[in-house]
């Protein structure tokens, strides 16, 4: 009963996973990779933003009926490490980038307010999972102020959440993108099956706000960031557990569910686990859009959903957007299966 | 009954939905785009068309027989604005980019006609919704030539037609597309339900007549254009109204049906409408490719869909391909919803 | 009885079809495309494969048991010519990019040798159809060494493989890459409808071992490599048939199955048959994945799929990735229906 009213973030840092690109080791290819260059930015840093670095503010997210919801968060411009030594000043929801995951309930209403700390620009919040006027409710919130907003969550899903404000592209190339999931109602057919779940999301870094390259450039990095939900708590009563920021890790036999969703903000991804397939997809996160079987799921700028495979014997599986540029450029990951799903200090394999 | 032997296109001049992406308003972003010239065109007019600015000629579609449609289109040069200034002599069904919408009825017999109006240069008609042989029945007609054929279209659906006459890229690239819909036999399961019905296609622009931009850059544009079919008009017999060139508009609780189309002809598209979700999503418009709950669709270049959602307040709600490095090149439009269905004058949000 | 024991594979060198894009003869085209350079290569070709040029070997492919299948294949450097004169020093599976198609059955266990022919560089095999720790079984082949592994086979589906071997983009894009089909047990529910099945695979082509170009640039050739599975074969008892490199050909009035795939390495593809319509489609080939009536499917990189489709009157039937500057690099193929399903030595129709 207590856990029906509780609704704990998922507020782990997110782990970076970017595959050693610059590091090509393999003497048989001609040309390297331009060194992915560790310098600080690539352009003068936006001025009002210059010196700030906000420190990562907790999410906030409250049950406050059966079926509403308090969600407050931040807008502010916290420095990421993207690779080693390479640090971008990014627009951020909550000091993250992407932004904490969010998960409610089928039927919530959500009242989220964004506090926007960022002194120079407006930011808003645009969550794909509600029905509600843009206009009206994902208005900006001018800065250093506050903005509260109502909308309900009727439909479940694997849904993106980005800063609205114009120039959008910007907002979201600059880091402000993130996942709220709305779990159904009913659950998925597989729930019963599913041993643990993850959260993924990909998402490309550009020149630092450098729009022309965002709009014409190839992206210079393409991640992956991985958050782990409490394993085997999502068939409790579809509240969320609490953070669990270990690496990604499966025992064998187990049955492992993603939440998967590519924010862009330009491209689309060809999403693949290596080693196993997907037994079950729900596109978009829907329980009505189920399809099986499947090596890799096309992912639109702004597409998600619930990827569900078997691990069937010890090792490391490797997942990568198979667009492989793009895997080139950072989006693999890895999935650690050993015998009794505890880390053993094996090291994962890298592609 | 008049309605069954009536087949009327839909002739509305194209709204072109450029978003104003050369005044980047917000003063964070240091790199503006660059102007995004509003010259004539890039390059030197292809010489015979130089002096040419055919006047838009209206389709002619009269339906014959019970399962027989007349349709008879033009292939001709004529100027299409693409932004304030920016003009393109475009290739052209009809004298519009993208060309008419053509609706039949599944089981329909199409005898099409194409009058070539341009002096120099074989055009053809490739349709999606047909069975036939391409050598026989795309076949090119000459300067100054008609050319007859005829084909079934016996499958429901939301379909690409354009020029197929080499090389196909640069006569779709030039303007030579646009929608053929093909109402399915028993309608779709949702359509007692839905309260009004838009398309809207995707295309994009590249330098004037340029084949090595076409396939090796980046568009210069990417632009929705929307046109209106008649409201509440599908659920009579399965012809379509009459033209309605207003702009997109819906009242407070309407579902609303778009044929949603790419027509590329290079980019795929992740087509998503702010602030609601698509309830129903039939795939290339096919009954039986029935999808719940999305974003966002995932479109190929020519990839079709049929998509419906709900608004539920008062606003402006945008639509966009989420792949955002497009949007800003031009693909937002909005939809205004007010409390009773008809134009306010308020302004619509741009992104 | 005979044949539930034979596997044979499908072995025809990779019909390659380039359309012939240099040539553009449409005077209307002002800047043509840049002669698609006829020289060797681009770059020097890595030391140790300089003087290298294996000679294709065929795969060797033995049902042992009644769900047990040995297969033994190559990794070698073998001179491919993408276009005329063009000579690409491919990184291969037996001599051949695509490689050989591989055929099993739902529920097999494929005990796999990888004989490593390659002096200088491991290579590897990673199966998207099976279930196994990649970190173990689609390990590194040293120079001149084999090795052996054992996976099952549990899912039905058209799958990509491919050297798994880091970069793993410079092995896949060097040519390393190839389609495993896995039958269904129980067969697809139009299996007694198709008259003919033909293999369909798009790939990529960069510069040399460039892997620069491979992440950054714009493919060379995009093109379609085509198999032929021997014809009425599907129906038998879940083995394949013997090869036949005919071309493509079918008769008037044959529903015509392809099995398609596109290994990318970077792209996705936006599969399309000219004239005709997919009326029925298996998203990566499983029977679950049923959808109708398609005039384009959607492929993401490493998707794979069967369609369907009815060819009703004599002629060519061109097929193409709509994504139109991929198809003006190559990437066109043509299906020619005759009376009588024979080759009448007719041309076929180019786009």
């Amino acid at each position: 009963m207590r856990k029906m009213t509780k609704i704990a973030a998922v507020l782990a840092t997110s782990v970076l996973l970017l595959s050693a690109c610059g590091n090509v080791d393999n003497p048989s290819i001609e040309k390297k990779v331009e060194a992915q260059a560790p310098t600080k930015t690539d352009t003068q840093v936006f001025g009002p933003h210059e010196h700030l670095n906000q420190k990562p503010t907790p999410i906030n997210i409250k049950r406050t009926g059966k079926h509403e919801v308090n969600v407050e968060m931040t807008s502010q411009i916290t420095d990421i490490e993207l690779a080693k030594g390479d640090v971008y000043k990014a627009w951020t929801f909550n000091g993250e980038a992407p932004g904490p995951v969010i998960v409610v309930n089928e039927g919530d209403t959500i009242h989220f307010t964004l506090k926007n700390m960022d002194p120079a620009i407006p930011h808003s919040m645009d969550f794909h999972a509600v029905h509600t006027a843009p206009s009206k409710n994902f208005a900006n919130v001018m800065p250093d102020k506050s903005g509260t907003f109502s909308y309900p969550a009727n439909n479940p899903g694997v849904f993106m959440y980005h800063c609205g404000t114009k120039p959008v592209l910007g907002h979201i190339a600059n880091g402000m993108h993130g996942m709220i999931i709305v779990k159904p109602k009913n659950g998925y057919p597989t729930d019963s099956k599913v041993d643990r779940e993850y959260v993924v999301i990909q998402n490309e870094w550009y020149k630092y706000n450098d729009l022309d390259d965002m709009t014409n450039g190839v992206p210079k990095y393409v991640v992956f960031s991985t958050k782990a939900l409490k394993d085997g708590d999502m068939n409790t009563n579809g509240t969320v557990g609490a953070l669990s920021d270990h690496p990604l890790l499966a025992k064998v036999g187990d049955k492992v569910r993603f939440y998967v969703l590519n924010v862009g903000p330009n491209e689309v991804s060809s999403f693949h686990v290596v080693g196993t397939m997907f037994d079950d997809v729900y596109v978009d996160g829907n329980p009505y859009n189920h399809m099986k079987g499947m090596q890799t799921i096309m992912l639109p700028a702004s597409g998600g959903a619930v990827v569900e495979f078997t691990v069937t014997e010890e090792g490391s599986y490797p997942f990568v957007t198979h667009q492989f540029n793009h895997a080139t450029k950072g989006a693999v990951g890895a999935l650690k299966v050993t015998k009794n799903g505890q880390d053993d200090g094996s090291e994962v394999m890298s592609h």
